[in-house]
């Protein structure tokens, strides 16, 4: 008898990639479409669309959302259009696909991943970073994943570092987000252009074809030294730094796993640099405090979402 | 037979508190001594008194202490002069009393008071905010106390609200305690005299034969609406209610108790003043978070470190 398949589905801001997981978090194969724009049902359809072609006969489905959920229900996703009101998204897809359902954060299920297969495993108290649109997390904490009331715990993106400081997409002030997400990062980097800096930013970005400033976009340019793009990133790692410190202060945990697209693309030298970033605000306690990149790359969020469905079902 | 009984002991910066505990947390009786300045000897001494006096032929005794405590050693006590070293204060207590001892800190132990019999009973997530001459902090995650891997989570007190803020005790800029612990507040108040503004407060002080700041003086002044307390407590409450927000977002808790002598002193009417400076800070998700005084008063401490004990033990 072939062991149980499950397919993870990781929904990104760009793309949606789906996966079909053996229980031993091998990924045996991918699917990957564009992110639609046209709102959760597009989504949807996406999403059985990729499943459908994956074949495998899986015995259920994961799937992280860049948003809070909570009991089956997205609630918020700030990062894609015409997501305007919590859906049942668990119990959409299930009539769907006629398969059991999980629904989680992206990052948490990111870390997930990385707890059941990559850089994290076996850590018992562990805090995610997730560096993409915006900066999202999760926590292990005494061994378990942790997600709060409402599903949205980790969300170091939102710690704040600077009452009154930079305005944030969620209309706080000083969020870690308001200066690392890629989001801010591109917002700082327009407006610095309006006002008479220079830099190779978006003559690369239209080199690789893309619409944005993306992972890849920030890696090429950071690696030419590319004096603005230095000079925004360090500002992010800087408040990355303090936020992960802030963090480590309230929960004492002992590692901190460095995920999304701009740790794929830079891996481990970003990982150290949020740690050196870190360290001015750690207690002396802190000091063996690990900063580790994820090591699943693309593949985090398909394994953790993979993970998330074996965890909340019998599969 | 008589039911077991557990004495619990809340040292203090100012005085240590040791109660005999019923399994229904019900204190039957009590003992009080000044904190001696002598060190962790003399603290061990007054303990070791304290039971002895209290009688009533305990099975365990449970400590909580104003530092840092991971497996029976205190780590760090930043508010008792010399206790320069980490001390295993539970073997030395065992070997004295000849019962089992379980340590915990202060703020965590206080918490756990209210959890298992106060204002914070059946709840399963919870941040707890002790406010004495320091800012302490305690969590309950998942329906278990939480206190991560150096025992030192739910430090509420060094969650940073401005990066580059306030210096704080610990050395550290812009931690919540830099502006909201009393020690911060007497200082900021020290400064403001020498400064040339006028305020009842060490009048009150002298009148009440006290040598600092305490909890008794400061109600007493903002009851008489002295503008200088009056300022400087509204930005305590401030920095409390930043931190405490942060808190929230990273915890995802959904109720919020609020301890410690000032909480005793000032009731419920401090916790909803916590919640109005937190409000603009949390995120749309938490517009149910509860806040709530401590209901235990000096009693949460004793409580908390019987609960500690039995937790530990058998008993």
């Amino acid at each position: 008898m072939s062991p149980a398949l499950v397919v993870g589905v990781d929904v990104g801001g760009t793309n949606i990639e789906a996966g079909l997981v053996r229980p031993d978090h091998q990924v045996l194969g991918r699917r990957k479409a564009a992110t639609p724009a046209g709102g959760p049902d597009a989504v949807l359809d996406t999403i059985e669309m990729l499943v459908g072609t994956l074949g495998g006969d899986p015995v259920a489905v994961g799937v992280g959302v860049p948003g809070v959920v909570h009991g089956g229900e997205v609630l918020t996703v700030p990062n894609l259009p015409g997501w305007i009101r919590p859906i049942d998204l668990a119990t959409e897809l299930t009539k769907r696909l006629d398969l059991p359902v999980a629904l989680g954060n992206d990052a948490n299920v990111g870390l997930l991943g990385e707890w059941v297969a990559g850089s994290a495993a076996g850590a018992e108290n562990v805090l995610g970073v997730w560096l993409g649109t915006g900066v999202g997390g999760g926590l292990i904490l005494g061994g378990q994943p942790f997600t709060g009331v409402h599903g949205a715990a980790g969300e170091i993106g939102h710690v704040l570092i600077r009452a009154d400081g930079a305005l944030c997409h969620c209309g706080r002030r000083g969020c870690v987000e308001a200066y690392a997400g890629r989001r801010a990062m591109e917002h700082t980097v327009g407006v610095m252009v309006g006002a008479g800096c220079v830099t190779s930013l978006h003559e690369i970005r239209d080199r690789y074809g893309k619409a944005r400033l993306t992972s890849k976009v920030w890696a090429r340019a950071l690696a030419q030294d590319d004096p603005l793009a230095v000079e925004v990133f360090a500002a992010a790692v800087e408040a990355i730094g303090i936020g992960v410190a802030n963090a480590v202060v309230l929960t004492d945990v002992d590692t901190v796993v460095v995920g999304g697209g701009l740790a794929e693309k830079l891996g481990q030298g970003l990982a150290d640099r949020i740690a050196t970033a870190a360290q001015p605000w750690l207690l002396a306690r802190h000091a063996r405090l690990r900063f580790i990149a994820a090591a699943l790359g693309d593949d985090s969020g398909v394994v953790g979402a993979a993970a998330l469905a074996r965890r909340s079902g019998s599969c």
